[in-house]
């Protein structure tokens, strides 16, 4: 219902059903493959099991139906393939599957899946990045103010604002460059991870880490799950430092700041009763996102503590649960492209606020000043007393700071204005 | 994908699309209802707009591609609605959804499912607790041991284990009751939950809790959500503790200790690569649910911090978050309820571990008959010494008891034998 | 270093080493009491026991050096204790901690523990709850705008507002008054839970729930660990209740909208380098703790799933998690006593803020009033274009309401203009 | 009162409240003399300042009293620090805190305290590695069973065991070498971030950099959340790799499998009720800890959504929340590291338990080698047949193999026996 909301349109497709069985399928043709490289099955085997390896060749509803029997999907998947492989040639399907376990096939598949949806992720990124470059960039001089616990601080630019916003970005850009470099790995290992199942089991693991362009493994993994959650929290960093944008986007879209808002599209953000109202739609999603993700995290990180050689329940807690956190991680991203995409500014906003507090925001230039010709706590208490009586009084503080005696020792008059400058 | 595995196939329907175009429909035809009820609208428009009311009468596929848009299902579904009724009598269009807003509709519609969904877990439960109650009473006298910190510590009856387990869910059914009684609530307010859209509101709003047999509200709730805080740490508690059983029995099941096996079924829980296995698949599933429902409820208590009259995000993150927990919730039911029909009890397995520490398990009472005699430190001395030579010389603690001269001055040797006995 | 923030200045004692030994001494001297009573030690033994139990007799130094040998603090202060009553009387000695297990004891005394400071929480709220009756009385026609989505929506009344926070709040109260009425519960059950080393068990277990005013157990609980999570929980929702409301007042209290302020105190919320700065100190510590306390639950949830009679390092989770979620919830409680007393109302910048939209948070009015007229999704269409009209003009909508035509040929000025009152 | 069961004795004092204001401190002194560096101070007055920068020149008491007013524990410590230079020299006292807020301090102060308790882990881990590669040296041909979902699966060697618990152990060590070289980073910004307040704001913050043997950050990062994120799930994915060891050892020390024992040491893991029980307690530290740190890391993800230039309570969840998971990780660093020096194996019972299945688990063996003769499904079938046989008539699988016809004629009776080897 809502994969066009919370999720990403080019990524929800690889966590199909379908998708999922071929994965599981593309690691049995590369089993083969490898297998028969390495002489342990015959070269004319693999390619029968290769050609059959097709996920429009096996019945899903049957292997979904199956799933609660022995509690994955790959037992039923091998049941289905054996028999396809047997049709074309009952030798060759003596080969199907030889050695592996059921948590080989299914890893692997994972590993597949997700490094080809942190590839698109990756390249959202990129395009997020550029985007607000180029936004920084746009409005390097454009004043407004900073904002420290939700009360108005000191003036500050946008484009300053969207490069603290890139500098986050970056270091999760590096982080998935990273990943990418060294997460994804085959699993290879047989019932109890030793490869004792697999003749040549190390010759066959690196050829099949090799087909499948993964990362050979120093070991089987079966219950060393650390990439997992590595995966796993390296994303959901991502998806907090792009919903810190969407937070600022979203206060300053408030009907009384009205500084930044969402590129408007058509039918896009408005009320059904409200013809006035304009919704952050794209922000609503990635927070509402955001707020997921982490416990998410937590869930994977507890799934770590897991038993003997392959674990019980705590292995398949991860499977919907790491999808999840890829697919949040990549509706995140997808709507962040739409959003910084055609970002509007509005500058005469933006100037306004600045002047919201009759120059109290200017305060702090007059301390500093000061500072040094008084003292610091000296020109504190001066300051904090012109402050309080602009609050009571409304009068500007340049007014009253122009006309303090103290000040006016020190400082001449076009200094008092430059205090008041962004 | 995990749907008879993770799920449970009766409460699965509820969470479908058409389910839930139905349920938010089923919103829309109560509040029309209602509104005729209380002369607001024509009784015939009401009459015209209930008849439209039918998932059937809506192209769900353009709703989902529509949801990314306005933020929510409603919205597109609204435009067809309308449509739909307008073809059938002009008059009556005017009159849907008249002066409420999505999120009356949707949160009403998430209730209606949830207490259907909550009726099943309910039923669940219940049979659970009564297979359960059925094997406490057979075992009542079925002597096993007691572990604490994976250790063997003192002897207990299976039926004891069993009634313990008992004492947690019945707990939860009397919170499920409770809850039903109480928590499913209609959402009605308007724009912003003051009912200043809605003629006669409170009227009208008792009139549709009555039609959809839901409390009515003291206030509408749109940013108030400790009700479905409520469900769902409600939920988890019942979770946690069918898990704890999952986690005896799979603990019981392992091959060393073999004292209870999960019911077989034909192909379940075998092994692809080791034919004498046997997989507790149902403790699997319910550890594996249990592992992931805790996080999903922080997700929900997180929520619940929300902006002013409606929510940026943390309204829609709830959604998909909810529903993952009530359908892992009704799935850990629905597997507990196979895993406790027809649990198989090893009584010659029990009696054998019981004999595992060559008496040691009795030495308690050794010391707290000698406690009295000799003072509890005293006692507490002597035993520990001789389990130390029990296991240091592989001999039974009885006869290393029963020739103990400070043992003896007190107890006659038919007392000491007694002291072994379960 | 952050009692005064986040945590209860009259809670937190409840929680220091030296409560905590004196909550479980307070076990052992009603376990002797108990016992006595019921006649199975001496009475002589238990007042000498009793007058023992005092934590200013034990080195608690000693203690926390030993807690990691034991692997909980009972086990050294059982020696300590049996030394000290030893001293007093020998014969007395032999009767310290008789039957009782480690984990009944750890388990009564955070029962007592958390049912005083859940006694104090329940003071707090309804203080606050009363306190913020009295500011919705006082702004019943106090009328402000109503928010959805961070955009401003239609009026409401501030006392409305008001009202919404109480209602949830309310609904706390009772939860916690239930939670006092069957939570709390006495654990007595020694090794494996079965009472088989106590005699007379249940009379015992009976008379200690009366002497520590905690309920009565159905069946000792040592690895069934529902009543936590439910007191867990229940907490979480009075933290997230409080919560959405700091999130409102921070809102409130932005520099641009400046309506709602916290009470200012000597010295509270100013800023150490922008002198004009009110910061929202109080809501700042709410929103912080109800940060935290989610994923508190959530290990308290996971927690339940424990093995066997008595659980491998569940159950030592609990211990500080539990306590951090009460003692945070009950900081919540304090600094929301503190913020909604005094609470500053600035009706005039709340009615500033009503006219910010240059009439548009009335568009709705018109709408509905039109589509009984001439249809509701052409009146829809209307005053959409008016909406646009006046935004992109920047005229009132009042202006270009009272000249449109079809409007004009529906209403009479009079009833226009009362289209734009709250 | 848990400090040496869940933390680490030479971690704990770097949080202590008086190295928490020494840290603040540094910051302070670092700040002045990067400031007379860069000449924007008098030299003279940095080094009275860098002087009074010592804890025990503060009233730490009276700033815990007053932290609940600024929010922070900078804002009454620069107050107080200021009085104390002031007392050495009035000219100085105006240099003190100058141009820096009170998050640059504190966010400075939580790496430096961060960095050092990392330092530690890293050690701790380094050794904990070393102590298992021993092991595994030691036992590369001590055989046992492997097991999957708590079922015996087919023989590894506990050597290969342990080798899969340093690989994973390998790459958190390099994770953290890796958060060692870049995550613990300086942070100096003002009041906004964008260091307008400090005078050759880039230099200073370079020579601080420099001065505290920080990274020097590319941006101030007030909001920018990301390295604590990593920091925190970089050492929970170390505490998670820790507990599956725990999990392991904790189920192999079980009663009735027994293969594995923690160093037993004096006083540790005895039972107050049971003297032959031999308590897993540092397996259960760990295991306690790794329930916790999961959400923890939750929360810090969370917290990353922060507004604008300094956030409202996302920031100050942030506090606690952290030091619990490094001070969690150490604690789990430290009894990981008492655990793996000295675990004690059981070879007899390894091979005792190896025999438990009447040689099912080497049913594969068979099944494999039969494959190649008579196809894969068909050898599956026969050797499941004779499983079955197995367990009904409690006959040894080599008794019934070498009698199977089938079998017999593919297989010399030597092959056969070679297949139960290990």
């Amino acid at each position: 219902m809502f994969q066009h909301l919370f999720y990403h349109p080019q990524v929800e497709p690889l966590f199909s059903n379908e998708a999922y069985i071929q994965y599981l399928l593309d690691f049995e043709a590369a089993l083969a493959k490898a297998q028969a490289t390495c002489g342990i099955i015959p070269t004319q085997a693999a390619i029968y099991i290769e050609e059959c390896c097709k996920a429009n060749n096996i019945d899903i509803a049957k292997i979904i139906s199956e799933v609660g029997l022995g509690g994955n999907a790959n037992i039923p998947l091998i049941k289905q393939l054996t028999a396809v492989v047997k049709q074309q040639n009952e030798e060759a399907a003596k080969y199907v599957h030889l050695g592996a376990t059921s948590q080989d096939v299914i890893d692997t598949a994972i590993m597949l899946q997700s490094k080809k949806a942190v590839l698109q992720i990756q390249e959202g990124l990129s395009i997020i990045i550029s985007q607000l470059k180029n936004l920084a960039q746009d409005h390097l001089n454009t004043p407004m103010i900073g904002r420290s616990f939700m009360q108005q601080a000191k003036p500050i630019t946008f484009g300053y604002k969207v490069s603290t916003w890139i500098d986050g970005l970056e270091r999760s850009l590096q982080r998935i460059d990273h990943l990418l470099k060294h997460a994804f790995t085959l699993q290879l290992g047989g019932a109890v991870g030793n490869l004792a199942s697999i003749s040549d089991g190390k010759k066959v693991s690196v050829a099949m880490a090799n087909l499948l362009a993964l990362q050979h493994p120093t070991q089987s993994w079966h219950t060393q799950r650390d990439r997992f959650a590595e995966i796993a929290s390296t994303l959901a960093i991502l998806t907090g430092s792009i919903a810190k944008i969407a937070k600022d986007i979203s206060l300053l879209m408030q009907t009384e700041i009205a500084e930044v808002f969402e590129p408007s599209g058509a039918g896009k953000g408005g009320s059904s009763t409200m013809p006035h109202k304009r919704n952050p739609v794209s922000s609503i999603a990635i927070l509402a996102n955001a707020q997921r993700v982490p416990s998410l995290v937590a869930t994977m990180l507890n799934c770590m503590v897991q038993d003997h050689e392959r674990a019980t329940g705590t292995w398949h807690a991860e499977w919907e649960t790491l999808s999840d956190i890829i697919r949040l991680t990549a509706g995140t991203v997808h709507q962040a492209q739409i959003m910084t995409n055609g970002l509007e500014i509005n500058k005469i906003n933006m100037l306004k606020n600045l002047d919201a507090t009759n120059g109290l925001i200017f305060a702090e230039n007059i301390s500093l000043a000061l500072a040094s010709k008084i003292g610091k706590i000296q020109a504190h208490h001066l300051v904090e007393d012109l402050c309080k009586k602009s609050i009571e009084e409304k009068v500007h503080l340049l007014t009253l700071a122009s006309t303090n005696e103290i000040i006016c020792q020190h400082f001449l008059l076009s200094d008092i204005k430059d205090f008041f400058k962004v």
